[in-house]
């Protein structure tokens, strides 16, 4: 996977899941250090429909295969922060 | 909520999550330090089935309100880690 790739395309993610991947609310979680395949999982749930919520679903619609898997590994390489 | 009731009630959990709540596999999520608001929807949807997954949702079922919030508030209470 491409994390600089991931990390541009990860930009309008980080109004929610913050800038280094702590979540801004109690509600959103922080995705800094998480598994790099369960992120990929889940963007891939929402994608496809397996997993719902009003914010993600309509966040994961348009995006590739390519896409999650970059999404994921930029998450994945930031260092697990709270 | 009360932490210490929580690693209790989670003792069950590290088995996939880890004794400090970073998983065991790739596909398995790291727990430690997420938001606590988060987790305890994530268990309550996966109890009230609104979320599913094979290996959640039998163990979320039994859970009380309050086992819930008490899981919730250990896992956050955590260092995050990865």
């Amino acid at each position: 996977a491409d994390i600089e790739k991931g990390k541009q395309k990860a930009l309008i993610c980080g109004s929610c899941h913050g800038k280094d991947g702590v979540g801004i609310a109690e509600n959103i979680p922080n995705l800094a250090g998480q598994k790099e395949t369960y992120l990929a999982l889940q963007l891939l749930a929402f994608r496809d429909g397996f997993r719902k919520n009003m914010q993600m679903t309509p966040m994961a619609k348009g995006l590739t295969d390519e896409d999650i898997q970059n999404i994921a590994a930029f998450y994945a390489s930031l260092p697990a922060k709270k």
